[in-house]
């Protein structure tokens, strides 16, 4: 048996996560959850799961939670980000399934590695901003950290028994987004409705967003820079629209081993849970009369200017994926309350980066410090 | 330092192990070599590759060849079966790498596995005509069969670091061969010099005629049986004229992994020969940009045959597989000699498959004699 503590359990990913323990109850037991505010999940969760724990970060929110708990139900309300933290590191958990949006995730996700918990990690903004640090910690502790993002969980399913040494590249692939195929001059005034239809992936707001910039796809690359632990030479990104291929990893000796399914975040979470084994289940199955056709093409950077930064700040290092990463989130935010236009997402990152002196080798409290610094900068550039 | 012996080192697979093992002379050492007659070849391969000892099948190329070989070169000629069953067991050799053509491999691959020699097994043969039996020894001997074949090669690079308990299927992919798309009506008068067509591999002859049938797909669904311990109907095959995904399996999970690259038998060479490695070469990358479409479709078991008989002898067990590719060789030869139309194929495969009485659980002696009965059937038949 399993134990669980999720961050985010009201989201796309973490009802996901729990579809896939509802379906498993003798492999996985629930053990905390957590959300910002969404209470009315929150409580149908408790009552379906029955954890020990529920953390809710927004205070009032906890408040308005701990009022509306059936008195007969046993549970331990936290709050803040101290309730993510006692969340994450309990001595009863075996694993923390990280499903939260945004670098918010780092601190909690720190607690749990250096508490010995496995991180099945969602929430790619943590290895954005602190890649070299979390790495580096799981090292230290000897954790796991499992990817449960599709494409990292594919790579990571691609190098079962394989040799670091032998990885000659990385391939992500990527749909595109619902912008394919349009050009700047199309895109000048696109509204956020039209920027979160995804083409294949039912998702969250803010990786709805990232994906129709491709900036999804640019903290991918970085993501994979640090759980795999190559160069951002050895990461290629190419355009597959279907989604089949979820990822693949060019070997030293030419051969290409590739991960696919029908796209459903099911998969790589249960992959995530139940590695290295497997574990049958009732996800659909790729029909290749259905899906006869796959198709690749190079991503265009000039109408995605958002990836190019992100390899762009991989290549400096220091605390420029941090800047990105905080600049991004302020800004996905603004456009999503109508506040500024698409192309003013990579604008404003690029002059946030502009501005920025990088520090090499950060600390956990500077890249905290960074991370404030972006966000004000960006936010007193829109004013 | 792995030290080689190469059965069928003339052939297009044995010119392509030594085109490995010239460029790695610090990591392979060929022993010993052989051929039916080209002694020719034989005598380049013998003055480059400097092997201790060469076997030729045929007994006056044995003849020819060591009137033709150099005073001043040291090396044992053997001759006939017992020739090939000497170099396939020899104490020096770490592997034999069989690419010889046809049932006739079989009892020196025997050889090799009682005396513990690994097995890069190219000769697909062996496995459909005694696959019970070759692993069973396999297994007893504790000894590796590592597969040559693009397409099983491919399965087994898929299948690192996974446990067989968790393959819900294997998906073969097959190019559909030269006449892929054509009716039946179309193909009745095709001639030899259409078949050996083949649109992605350069192959030897019997092999480029078995990929016009489709036998060579149905060989390798029976050769997948044996080698990956599955049942018939957890095999599947998909046409993908590409020749990228060279094949793929999916897990209990709905995953599914792919092994894919540029068409060149030099790759799953290497890999046998390297495993559980790999290592560096020149082989050409594939480019995205190049094979930017990969389709998908149904084989198309009217128009052949072949593949269906194939599985019908796997289901039915027992030595129909030992009939089906008995009669196939005896077919094809003939095929190649214009004796026989192309649908003479398999319809006297059928036959002698319907005239057929099964042995359960031959022994090698039984397995030998329905080979006999089955050629000696078919040349009746088409006098």
């Amino acid at each position: 048996m399993k134990k669980i503590s999720i961050l985010g359990s009201t989201g796309s990913i973490g009802t996901q996560t729990l579809d896939v323990v509802r379906k498993n109850p003798d492999k996985f037991k629930v053990v905390a959850i957590s959300a910002n505010s969404s209470v009315d999940l929150l409580l149908e969760q408790i009552i379906e799961f029955k954890p020990k724990y529920v953390a809710v970060y927004d205070e009032a929110s906890t408040k308005n939670l701990k009022e509306r708990i059936p008195s007969h139900i046993n549970i331990e309300v936290l709050s803040g980000m101290e309730g993510l933290k006692t969340i994450s590191s309990l001595d009863e958990i075996d694993v923390l399934l990280t499903a939260i949006v945004g670098m918010i995730g780092l601190v909690p996700t720190l607690c749990a590695i250096r508490n010995g918990k496995a991180i099945a990690l969602a929430n790619k903004e943590t290895l954005v901003t602190a890649g070299k640090l979390v790495m580096g910690e799981a090292k230290k502790y000897n954790v796991d950290i499992l990817p449960v993002d599709s494409e990292h969980s594919a790579i990571f399913q691609c190098l079962n028994g394989e040799k670091n040494k032998n990885i000659d590249k990385i391939i992500l692939t990527a749909s595109g987004g619902p912008f394919r195929g349009k050009s700047k001059e199309e895109l000048l005034n696109v509204t956020k409705n039209e920027a979160l239809k995804h083409p294949n992936w039912s998702m969250g707001r803010k990786i709805s967003i990232d994906s129709s910039t491709l900036m999804n796809k640019g903290l991918e690359v970085i993501e994979a820079k640090w759980l795999f632990d190559v160069d951002y030479k050895d990461i290629d990104v190419v355009v597959h629209p279907q989604s089949i291929i979820h990822s693949m990893v060019q070997f030293n000796d030419s051969s290409i081993i590739a991960q696919m399914g029908c796209p459903d975040m099911r998969l790589p979470i249960q992959y995530a849970l139940t590695y290295p084994d497997r574990m049958l289940n009732d996800f659909e199955r790729l029909d290749f009369a259905k899906f006869s056709k796959f198709t690749f093409e190079k991503p265009d950077l000039e109408t995605f200017p958002c990836l190019k930064l992100a390899f762009d700040c991989l290549k400096m290092g220091g605390t420029y994926c941090t800047v990105l990463n905080a600049a991004n989130e302020v800004l996905v935010n603004e456009f999503l309350e109508d506040k500024i236009g698409f192309y003013d997402i990579p604008y404003y990152i690029e002059k946030t980066l502009q501005a920025h002196n990088s520090i090499e080798d950060p600390t956990l409290e500077e890249i905290l410090e960074v991370d404030r610094w972006a966000r004000e900068y960006v936010k007193k550039s829109i004013k």
